[in-house]
């Protein structure tokens, strides 16, 4: 049943997270201090609120206000969340310190794990958890 | 401040989701048959836990059994979901229907958007919501 051409499973496939956010605009804010993020696309509604498509060097994600009526809830309203971001960066220890000092708060902190990797974990002034990390070269 | 070589925005920066279920056995399977997902890593634990990294076509997502403790929470813990996963696919209505034939229930069927895509949304049997589009040729 599977079509390779025309299926999830064509190499063109992309899959990007759209974080829900009380105040979008302020989280747009965060994101270009916390990870240098630029922004690709933003639409502003007439309601304040807002949609933008980020990127941070070649990864992408986008961010919208929340719409409960649309079920795009921000972790804010749910008291938690249930997507974390797992970024993977070259220097994980210069990231995470940008994250909280643009305002983010340690979750966990950066250190070698025994599965092989050197991550820490950040929750946002919005809500969302990050895991900030790289393999360790064996 | 803002280091280009190994602040996040290096190039080789990479963003991807990791989804909190419940059953992260049986989603595994669901993103299989749905999606055409390819299990690139996968770690059992002694609970029945399940910590998977999936790819789709060039895409990639990881999922894990939830762990309120850990902050981590499934849709169907908190009532809702923060994240939405954007999915561009060469074939939109063909990767929606085979989800919905999967067991993913229509939120919105596919349909050209004043804003320039072709795109529906599914809820998954996690409660993860998803939106399959592409944008459409001008």
């Amino acid at each position: 049943m599977s079509d390779k051409s025309t299926g999830a499973d064509n190499p063109g496939t992309s899959i990007s997270p759209m974080l829900s956010v009380r105040n979008g605009a302020k989280a747009v804010e965060f994101y270009q201090t916390a990870f240098a993020a630029r922004v690709l696309f933003r639409l502003d509604g007439d309601d304040g609120g807002v949609v933008a498509q980020l990127t941070v060097g070649s990864a992408e994600f986008w961010l919208a206000d929340e719409s409960p009526e649309h079920h795009n809830f921000s972790p804010e309203t749910l008291g938690g969340s249930t997507v974390r971001m797992v970024m993977v960066v070259e220097d994980p220890d210069t990231v995470f310190a940008q994250a909280v000092a643009a305002g983010a708060t340690e979750v966990v902190p950066v250190t070698n794990q025994p599965y092989g990797w050197r991550v820490g974990r950040i929750v946002d002034p919005f809500g969302h958890h990050w895991e900030i990390g790289k393999p360790i070269a064996g």
